[in-house]
């Protein structure tokens, strides 16, 4: 090996996790080289080995893998707190359908980059999105050097982007191509939901993905409502429906699941789809609770996210991480269900497993240098015996002081490299005294 | 009214909210004079009013009443994460009561301090505590500058700190008489559970606090265990034999009540006692879900508690308030139950009322000058359509800039004034390589 082209040497003065199956590292350092890991290991070993990287201390730091928020509709801020705590119909008939009707490429943009800022404040290095003018936010993404997958919304109806599945598909393969030399900006194929696309748009969103090796991204079982509405149209459950048109698969990923019979989870296991889990928004929603200490035992992948902020309201997934350790424990009257281990493996490496992507969500060598640096010198994280409890049941977004991606840092002590926070908070601003929707 | 007398006008850039239950104002200040608030209004008038105060702006904040934690063990922060994950029994057994064991006052004194430090930094004013060692515990907390209500635990069987329950109230007896000129510092009566107390035990409790006219703070109906224990021992559900022995009543102060029946809810109500929620230790713990929207409904005061580090594993209200404002809904599946001023007013007024003390929680003119800057400028609370959706569902621990409690600033621009907190940190790492339970 060349070690003159190592670029950095990371050193977590406490902690360094490496991937949330392995024990924390103590007295250990990261090698950065051209975006990837190369190796870790003990700071003095790897000081000896690496004498021209450059060397940068945490004192009190703890590193890890930067999250990976499997399921959010980013631009969605722009609705933060629009309207809360009213029923379901009405909060999207009212509030959120007549706001997104009036959405251009303009407040995307600036959406977008709002969101950008708050996941990097928080930790998060790669979000999956599904929503609408993903070609304006995969500019702003690429622009603010996060990773991202996309997915333009697929619907029986026009999108407020797009005419038909048609145009949406039509669109996806241009930013393939567009893109295919970027490999931080990502896409997707996202049929809405079994009951807003017919099974012929079902179909032809699956037969794309395969076609493209895509990841094939759905809301699934989300609510009773649904539930109860595809027994009465198809006769069977959500799951077994998308079976039925042949959609699960590994590349499925299926979101939300909240309603499921017990064998709906055996056919995900078998069928190797993953599952990403929103606790914050299935239960602000009144949703319901998903049971995902059954759909571990399974065996099923599932990955965590927080839904777009106007049902969370926010894209915070330290936060998200504690609701998802805590919740099923309450529910299963059990405190040794789903482990800190396990939701750190949710919040990560299982987004990367979902989105077909070894290489992000775990730091070990040859993986992307996505990860993040928690600053352990607050009251609220001290003592510190066990850095994964730590991140999961106390840490919160502010504790972040450190982001890189593709080894490029967009956070440093606290403050955003890549966006100007002071001008995108003024913008910002300006728009909320003036929304949109109420032009 | 003498305005040369006047302190302080505090200017909210953004919005005053001077009661849970009344809207947000804008463009407005609160002015505080002898730890009190005096009034509040708008800036313009305000100012011409009282020309000759000191005027501080906070161009982007949201001022709101201190935050009421309304059940901690505050010194069980040295047992953050010290085991999670495990079977309650082994948890108590093998980690806590080893641990407890061998408290002493040199610790209760640092762990107070490194609790008061977190939930200043939170934006807590005032704390209800149970623990041990209360003496120490009121030596820091009238140090430092925070409002307490403080509780030596009292059992059949000797504490780490006293012997017995009459030495209990012995030493209570002395804290009134040597703190009555000290509003800042109150004391509440404190029997354990009614399994870890004898019906005599409880009776004499309860009839300390009347004659004292003192809240009498009790564990209750917090696990199916004790519920089942008391059916068992007693015929009865926990709620009916406290109110057999009489214990039911407006100072009754009734920690978690996750598991009651309708009739049990009744009787709270009918009884005026006061039900603390702590629904992340409870969830944490598998201890269950309270049925929180239902004794809000009967007309119930419910107040909001992190309960100890040990079993949280924070002191944070903002997140306790996040989770108590999802969970029924999910529960319910109805997002209208339980809504964020509802929630607000649990983490504020409720805990005063809890507490008999109707001067804090509110920022209402002669109640005390207990309030939290939070500083909305930052990218996770952008836009701001509604200030207490923003605080109950979007907000963090760090976000809180500025608080004060009777009038005296605590922090300030995210600074702790009247804590050394370089310094606490280093005893606390000090600590955590040789933690007392291991010598």
């Amino acid at each position: 090996m060349n070690n003159d082209s190592t670029d950095l040497l990371l050193v977590a003065g406490e902690y360094l996790i490496t991937s949330p199956n392995k024990r924390p590292l103590e007295d250990s350092c990261v090698v950065i080289s051209d975006g990837t890991v190369v190796e870790y290991g003990k700071t003095r070993q790897m000081k000896a080995k690496y004498q021209k990287a450059r060397v940068m201390e945490r004192s009190s730091g703890l590193i890890a893998p930067g999250f990976i928020n499997c399921h959010t509709h980013a631009p969605m801020v722009l609705f933060r707190g629009i309207c809360d705590d009213i029923p379901l119909k009405q909060w999207l008939e009212e509030y959120i359908f007549p706001a997104e009707a009036k959405l251009n490429k303009t407040f995307i943009r600036l959406a977008t980059m709002l969101a950008c800022a708050e996941m990097i404040r928080g930790g998060t290095t790669t979000f999956v999105d599904m929503y609408f003018f993903e070609r304006e936010m995969a500019n702003v993404v690429d622009e603010v050097g996060m990773r991202a997958y996309l997915g333009e919304g697929i619907f029986d109806f026009p999108s407020p982007a797009f005419e038909n599945a048609d145009k949406v598909l039509e669109e996806t393969v241009g930013l393939i191509e567009e893109y295919k030399d970027n490999d931080r900006i990502n896409f997707t194929v996202d049929p809405h939901t079994p009951y807003t696309c017919s099974s012929n748009i079902l179909e032809k969103a699956a037969s794309f993905a395969k076609e493209h090796s895509l990841p094939l991204v759905i809301h699934l079982a989300e609510t009773k409502w649904e539930f109860d509405e595809t027994i009465s149209s198809h006769s069977t459950t959500p799951v077994k429906y998308l079976d039925e048109l042949g959609l699960l698969g590994p590349n499925l990923v299926a979101v939300h699941c909240v309603w499921l019979e017990d064998d709906d989870i055996e056919l995900l296991a078998q069928k190797g789809v993953s599952v990403v889990h929103c606790p914050e928004s299935n239960l602000k929603l009144g949703s319901g609770i998903s049971p995902v200490a059954k759909l571990l035992e399974a065996g099923i992948n599932v990955a965590l996210g927080t839904d777009g902020a106007a049902s969370n309201n926010n894209l915070d997934m330290l936060g998200e991480m504690d609701f998802a350790a805590k919740l099923p424990k309450g529910v299963a009257l059990d405190p040794a269900v789903v482990s800190a281990e396990k939701v750190l493996d949710m919040a990560t490496a299982a987004g990367g497993r979902a989105m077909g992507n070894k290489a992000i969500g775990m730091l070990e060598p040859g993986c992307k240098a996505d990860l993040i640096v928690i600053d352990l010198d607050r009251p609220h994280l001290r003592p510190c015996y066990n850095p994964v409890s730590q991140l999961v049941y106390a840490a919160s977004n502010r504790d972040v002081t450190d982001v890189l991606v593709d080894g490029r840092f967009l956070m440093t002590n606290s403050e955003l490299v890549t966006i100007d926070e002071p001008g995108l908070i003024e913008a910002i601003k300006s728009f909320q005294n003036q929304p949109f929707w109420k032009e």
